[in-house]
């Protein structure tokens, strides 16, 4: 019966990374479409991808319930199960944050700027590097890495900045743009905000492995 | 035994509420230190609401962690304790949207648009009404209720469509308004995302009244 449990929860924490690697793809094919102005990258987002991402929830849900009820996880396996269920909801959002880039590929690229933001491929690098990192950690029980996903935020929070200036100013500079901008403000801030659910995930991560709450200690307010 | 696991369900239904209400007065202050021109109202959300919001969250979540251990909820139970670790969760997001929207007060205040957004006072109220709502329909189990939530999360979008065409429409003409219209954007952005987790909270009370997994059906990708 125990082992029968550990397989289970193998089994709970393996689909939960490959739910993790299709959100990853989402996200760099849906950047990608506007980046290098491709738009059928982001139809399979939508069509395939983040359809197959809400299958992944429902079932996983329902696996770590199943074994919530049958099994009586103590300590470190109910802290499993329990960030297994945050991160799930995390895995989601980031899904239907991806399918928000995704939809709005096609009007930006009926319009692009002249000139592309160049700031834009470095934060979704290092943004897909968090949600990577943040999955990695929880099949590595990895809490230093799990740290290092926190810090990158930051690091994604300049960049984000440095675009938004970049937007502001030309829209001042060129009122006829305002609304293609304000398309690229839209991407920045659902990309950000995929980068925070990474640092969520890192943080379940690090609550699991180390049964320590660091969510409104060490990293308030993401 | 039961006896006792049953006032300790009443309990943890007892503070889901009670956080829900203190994101309620934190979303009511924060748009109306906006709307009112009252940049007070921000200070208390950011100094007093959200750090207990985010208390209860951490407490709440231990609680239910300690009930699925020491007891064996089955089904309905069980259900309603999965439902409330990720109420708790929405909550606490809901709580730091309203934080986003106290920090932007005193910059949007320093500079306020000529004329103010119609719209902002009704996109509040309707959001407010739907985050009461997905709590009330958690204390009453009740199912139309928490469907009517889904319903009128359609028309906050529409809401929402309806400002961005005027401050977009008003950052062309003027586009010496664009950072301030930008924050105006962004803070309507924050009101839609409350307005989408109010969903989410109705979607899980729906799951744990009736069993059933509305998430991917009845209202996909809100």
């Amino acid at each position: 019966m125990r082992k029968h449990f550990n397989e289970e929860l193998e089994e709970v924490r393996e689909r939960v990374v490959y739910m993790g690697g299709l959100v990853e793809t989402a996200v760099h094919r849906s950047m990608h479409a506007i980046i290098d102005r491709n738009p059928s990258a982001a139809e399979s987002v939508l069509k395939e991808i983040e359809p197959e991402i809400n299958r992944l929830e429902v079932e996983i849900d329902e696996q770590v319930l199943r074994l919530l009820a049958l099994q009586q996880p103590m300590a470190v396996d109910l802290r499993f199960l329990s960030a297994a269920l945050k991160i799930t909801n995390d895995l989601e959002r980031m899904g239907d944050l991806a399918v928000n880039i995704a939809q709005g590929t096609a009007r930006l690229l009926a319009q692009p700027l002249s000139t592309p933001i160049v700031d834009l491929p470095l934060m979704t690098e290092r943004t897909n590097w968090m949600v990577r990192s943040a999955l990695d950690a929880l099949v590595g029980r990895d809490v230093e890495l799990a740290r290092k996903v926190l810090a990158t935020d930051d690091e994604v929070d300049a960049i984000r900045d440095h675009i938004f200036r970049e937007l502001i100013q030309r829209m001042i500079v060129s009122p006829e743009i305002v609304e293609r901008a304000l398309g690229l403000i839209f991407v920045t801030r659902n990309l950000e905000r995929i980068a925070d659910h990474a640092t969520n995930i890192a943080e379940d991560v690090i609550f699991w492995v180390e049964g320590v709450d660091v969510r409104h200690h060490l990293h308030d307010h993401v």
